[in-house]
């Protein structure tokens, strides 16, 4: 593949599973969606056909990584790519990530516009003034609204969060690195990208309950960007505090994937 | 392929497909049916279902497009389908989805006159009588009975409807058009059909919220027309000032990945 | 296939269909169940991967028709099954779907006690004495309990009920004949099974609300005949009035989808 | 395949079979999850893709039983594995586990945490005092707790709960030894993974009802044993007296259908 094959490919998949993926939180958690509370196994398959639809259509070009995580460990693993090509493949990932941000914004625009300006969200006239009911509100409005471009814990602990993405990456990552065992092909052939899709699932729905499974450093720190960029009413902060977990748990995870799979596997 | 297949076999797959499709949401907005409020998932799972049992169904006559979106994305693509038989493929696909609107209101028949004869829903005795509280009532019986024939938006606002349809249909038609590149046969094989069925699901979940997710003109008008022919007792107006937005975007996000196609992946 | 190989196949698969479906109504319906209202979508992805299994496991033996219209259908379908061995397939599936209705009493033994002689499902102490309140509690408990064996109409009217059975049944049917136009082998193969239990998810959310989508006679016709056999505290009557619309319905799609075909298709 | 890479492959699967299967069970039941609540369809279908993830992870080292009742299966069935390989198979299994158990606390270590020691769930002040309602109080936040790592009946009752772990084991085995006859290669290549995935998807909807569908003793009694060991507060017991059910109902399962097999597919 050229260095152009993989900037475009990545950066056309890396914009559709944002705009997918992100769209699905949109849709289940802002205000005038149809999909409103569909629930999280709603957000877990959307998520997932997310990942379908993104693999499909950049693995022509450039394989569908689509994750940094992805392309770390194919660059550890025993004949995996070039680490010269690495840049370039997480270029396109980010540059992809914000852009399907981006369109996420512009798809639910008068769905933003209403939940972060709805009074009974954010909190009524007494909104502007001083006082905890206040503030309430408030992130009761903006916590969906990040929500819908990044990742965030239920219970902050740095070491678990760390954990429970570093688990979720290093099953995503095998699952990934295997594939090409199973299949008679080159491993993200047809079929390899639907039961990719169908594994991101089964994270989401088994071990995104903590932290909302970001599984991926661009998918997580892309739409941090442009949620921090993006002209919303209300939008609060962007939660830069966080910002590290999603990218180092991913990262450590595809390193531990990758050593799995290099002493297992070959 | 000859013109007459490509009627029947766009006639028969469109008639499915809506028949399926419209029932799913006859199923679960509907009064008196065992699916109501099963919600957004059963929708989207419904219409992916749809999509994948026409497929399989009209692809050995006529390729399985069901869709002008895809007909027109399929003739502008380099080494497409000929512009003459756009006529024949969108003809057909047309006339199925009259035939499959009016499909739905037989298998849903009861189900259609409770709903909209129910004095809880449509607005008790005073009904009859002018006033707010009527209308409101009436729009709360007839509201889903025409969202069983054709799509609408929460918040109407055209260039934000348009854009979501847009956005829906290119992610929809460049998975279709690159899906020859990942097959190893003709790209609407055995699992191409559920391949894109997926996707369909993934479009639904993900960009669904803002206007229910035309992303095919035939789809959207061919049941609109239906829902005004129909003698259905207090159903309200077909809300043609919308109709346009279900033709226009899905035929402009058409052109646009037909446009990506041929830069990006020829 | 020997016809003992017939018998054997849809014996075993049609049990293992009815029960799987049955236990998913159980399962869904019952008092003293984990999955008790786990909604629509639990029991139309039950039912379908209940076909998934039933086919994997008795297409070796039979081809897996697991019902009579399908039989009918591919004995009406140019270059179909021979009529002579279609009492052998029916005879299994009939035997089969009275098994599996046993087999579903055993798994659920406690729970169709439970349901059946809860005092507040079944009406509590006043319950033996005469009046409607009475005979309310009592269909409460027991007409669930006859819902995990067959099927029943939303809105009893026979026309409408045959239609969609009818509409139900073409569709399995026309999806079931032209696989194996799609399919490189035999349309029974290792993804036909996949593709045809979805289909039939998708015949459920969409045309399941108004009858309970029997689209099979055995399916509705066996385990009624097991429900009135066995000795069920409470039951009430089997419904036996309603018994020849889940026959003639889908005999009658199955024709019509043969027909169609036989006319499109060959 | 070697003994050690069979060792090592059910150890990495069946790690990842509990990591993905119990990880569902406590993103859906404890506080401060994001899936809570997300009902009966999300727990079956995380059961489902952790098979998915887990025989795609370990397939290419063992074969991908991750079940003793799956090995005794294979070591009955005509021309199966090798009796002396059984051990070998049934060790990794009780090994990954135990690791995999151990991998769900600490991705959901706070929510545990959380779980057990809420003063709402646990019983407030006054739930050190002895008296009925602190042990409901009590048994509130312990039995979900119990119930990621282990199953437990609805209504206890030995023979029923036998019979259904019984039933539920013979669909699952008879799937895994017929799947050779439907697929073009050995049985559990790139495609029969994801079949046997939603068999257990449709197993743990229809089955799982009365006793939460163990059916196989590795993923029950190794995940029990952790609970035993692991310092979390107020746990509670381990309902050892239950612990001989999903041990004994799968493997007399297991060699019911290896039987079958046997006898009808041979």
């Amino acid at each position: 593949m050229s260095s152009s094959d993989i900037f475009l490919g990545e950066t056309i998949g890396t914009a559709i599973l944002i705009l997918l993926g992100g769209g699905v939180c949109a849709a289940v958690t802002l205000k005038a969606s149809k999909a409103r509370n569909a629930g999280w196994l709603a957000i877990t398959f959307g998520w997932g056909f997310a990942v379908l639809t993104a693999v499909y259509t950049s693995a022509p070009l450039s394989g569908a990584h689509l994750n940094p995580a992805v392309t770390f460990a194919l660059a550890i693993k025993d004949n995996g790519i070039e680490w010269s090509d690495v840049p370039t493949y997480i270029g396109g990932q980010m540059l992809g990530a914000m852009i399907g941000a981006a369109l996420v914004w512009i798809a639910y625009y008068g769905q933003f516009h209403a939940h972060l300006t709805d009074k009974e969200i954010v909190g009524g006239p007494g909104a502007q003034a001083t006082g905890t009911k206040a503030v309430e509100a408030q992130e009761k409005g903006a916590g969906p609204v990040l929500g819908v471009f990044s990742t965030g814990p239920e219970i902050r602990v740095a070491w678990q969060n760390v954990a429970t993405e570093v688990l979720g990456t290093v099953v995503l990552v095998l699952a990934v690195l295997t594939q090409g065992l199973n299949a008679a092909g080159d491993g993200l052939g047809i079929l390899g990208g639907l039961v990719t899709a169908l594994v991101v699932v089964g994270i989401g729905l088994s071990l995104g309950g903590p932290t909302g499974y970001a599984i991926n450093p661009a998918r997580d720190l892309g739409p941090r960007i442009v949620h921090a960029l993006l002209p919303l009413p209300n939008k609060g902060g962007s939660d830069w505090g966080y910002a590290w977990v999603p990218v180092v748990g991913p990262l450590l995870g595809a390193a531990i994937a990758a050593g799995i799979y290099n002493v297992a596997f070959v």
